[in-house]
C-alpha cells in the first residue's frame, strides 16, 4: 500500500451526499491509491450503516463545530464551517508533504455563506490558502478538458471581467496540464463570448478586443490554439475529436456541454495550485442525501484523475 | 402531388451551401411535400451540375441584384440582398395563401449587413414583415424544443434585456406549439441566467427578480413548468427525458446543448408567426460551399417539422 499515491478526500458538507459516496467508492479507491478521509467520524459511521456496514476507513477530523444538530439535506452554518475546515486541514497536510493530492466532496455554497466564510467555493478557498495567482478550475471528462475565464460570478459581472490576460492564463493552464492529462500537447479551442462569436462584430466586440489578441499571442508562443469560435461550434468540433480542450468565458458555457457529454464521469481539477486537487463535478444533492443511493462514479473518476496528475 | 403540403424553400445566401443542400435533399423532399424553391436559377443549375445532374426543380426568382459576380464562399452585398428578397417573396406568397409554410436555407449575417438590410437575421425579418409581436426562434431536435428569451444580441445586452414578460412569452410559445410538435402538452424547464441559477442569490438576482415570477405565473395558469434551474442541470434532466422543452435566456445557453445533442438533426422554428416557418439549424458553411459535399439532413428535417406543424 505504501507505494500508492496518498490522497486526502475531504467530506464536504456532511448534510449532502459526501459521506455516502465516500463509503460507496471506498472498495474501488483502495485498489489504486491510499486514501484518507478528512471529515467527521460520526457522519462517516452513519453513512457506513446506510450503505455497507463497517469498513476500515481512516478518517481524521480538524477542529470543527458540533455537527450532531445538522440535519440531512438541510443548509446549516455548522456544516458549512466544517466543510471549510476539512478543506483547510487537507491543504495544510498536503503543503507539509504528508499527502500527494486532495480530492474534494461537494460543499454547499449557501451553507458556506451562512458560516460567514468569505469565499464562494472550493476553488477560491484553495487559491487564497495557497497564494496561487494563476489558477483556474478545469473540468475534465471523456478526454476533453475545459478551463473557464470566469466562474462563480453573476453573468453580468462575467461579461465585464473577461480579459486578455484571463484568456491567456486559461490557455496556458490547459497547455501545461495537457501532457499529464491526455498524454500530449492539447489542441485548444477558445470560445467567443457572444452569439456566433459576435459574427464579425455584429453582436458585441469582446472577441476582437479581448479574446483574439490572447489567442494570437498564444499561437505566436507555439501553442496549438484556435479561436475565438462560436461556443456551440467549438463544442461540436471538440466532441468530434478536433480539439482536446476548450476555453469557456463563463461557467455555463463550459458546464452545459461537459455535463451533457460526460455526466457523472466529469471531474473538476484546480490547476495552478502547488499540489494536485481534483473534485467531484456535482453538488451536495440534498434532495437524495441520506438514502444511500448517490452514485460514486464522479468521486472515483476524480481520484483516478488525481493519480494521473501526481 | 396536389394534396401534399406546399412548402416554399428559400435559397438563402447563394455563396453558401443553400443551393447544393436543396439539390441533395430534393428526391427525399418530394416524397412528403410539394416544394418550390425561391432563389436564383443560375445558382441552382450550378448546384445541380455539382451534385446530381438535372432534376425538375421549380424555382421562382423575385427582383434581385445581378448575382453572376458573387463568388462561392465569399461575403457579398448582392448575395445578402438577394437572400433578403428571397425571404420577402416567400413571405408575400405565404401570407397570400399560395403556400403552407416557409423553410429557409442559411443566409450570412455579414452579407445581410453589407447589403444594408436593417435586421440581423431571418427571425427578425419575419417578425418585421408580418408584424408578429409575440414571436420567438425555437430549436427542435431529438424531441426537445428550446425557446430563447434573447437571441442575436451581445451577451452584455442579453443580460440587460431578459424580462419577466420575455420569459412568459417563451414559456407560452412552447406550451402552444407542444401538442403539434411532440403530441402532448410539454413539460417545460426554465433556465436561470447565472451560474447555478445564482445559488440562492449569491451570483446575481435575475432569477428571483425576473425569472421566478414568470415561472410562477405560468404555473398558476396551468402550464407544466419548472425553474429557474441551473442551465446545466436543466439540460441534463431534459436529455434524460424529464422535460420536453427548455427556455434559454440567451443564444448559447440553448445552442450549445442542442447542437451537441442533435447536430444536423436540429431544426429552427419561428413560432408566433401567422404561418409555419422552419429552417436549417446551421450556417452558410462558406468553408465547404461549392464542393457538393454539404449534408442536407437539417433541411430534410426542417421540411418534415414544417409539415408536422401545418
Amino acid at each position: 500500500m505504501s507505494s500508492q499515491p496518498r490522497l486526502l478526500i475531504t467530506m464536504g458538507d456532511v448534510a449532502g451526499i459526501g459521506p455516502e459516496i465516500i463509503v460507496r467508492a471506498w472498495p474501488e479507491l483502495t485498489r489504486f491509491c491510499t486514501p484518507t478521509v478528512i471529515g467527521d467520524r460520526a457522519w462517516l459511521d452513519r453513512a457506513q450503516k446506510l450503505v455497507s456496514g463497517p469498513l476500515a476507513i481512516p478518517c481524521d477530523t480538524p477542529e470543527i463545530p458540533e455537527l450532531s444538530g445538522v440535519r440531512v439535506g438541510q443548509i446549516s452554518a455548522a456544516a458549512g464551517r466544517a466543510a471549510y475546515e476539512f478543506l483547510r486541514e487537507a491543504i495544510r497536510r498536503t503543503l507539509a508533504g504528508n499527502a500527494d493530492a486532495i480530492v474534494t466532496c461537494p460543499l454547499h455554497k449557501e451553507a458556506l455563506h451562512a458560516a460567514g466564510v468569505p469565499y464562494p467555493g472550493h476553488t477560491e478557498i484553495l487559491a487564497a490558502e495557497t497564494g496561487a495567482r494563476r489558477h483556474a478550475m478545469l473540468l475534465f471528462g471523456d478526454n476533453i478538458a475545459v478551463a473557464h475565464v470566469t466562474l462563480h460570478v453573476a453573468l453580468r459581472d462575467a461579461v465585464a471581467r473577461i480579459s486578455t490576460e484571463g484568456v491567456r492564463n486559461a490557455v496556458a493552464l490547459l497547455d501545461d496540464i495537457g501532457p499529464k492529462l491526455i498524454g500530449r500537447r492539447p489542441r485548444i479551442a477558445v470560445c467567443g463570448l457572444n452569439p456566433h462569436a459576435s459574427d464579425g462584430g455584429l453582436f458585441g466586440d469582446e472577441e476582437a478586443r479581448i479574446i483574439a489578441p490572447a489567442v494570437e499571442r498564444a499561437r505566436i508562443g507555439g501553442l496549438n490554439v484556435t479561436g475565438p469560435l462560436p461556443a456551440d461550434a467549438a463544442w461540436v468540433r471538440a466532441a468530434a475529436g478536433e480539439f482536446d480542450a476548450v476555453v469557456a468565458m463563463y461557467h455555463d458555457q463550459g458546464h452545459i456541454a461537459m455535463k451533457l457529454r460526460s455526466g457523472r464521469r466529469a471531474v473538476n481539477i484546480t490547476a495552478g495550485l502547488p499540489f494536485v486537487r481534483t473534485s467531484v463535478a456535482h453538488g451536495t444533492a440534498f434532495d437524495i442525501a441520506g438514502r444511500g443511493v448517490a452514485d460514486p462514479t464522479s468521486l472515483i473518476e476524480a481520484c483516478r484523475v488525481a493519480v494521473r496528475l501526481i
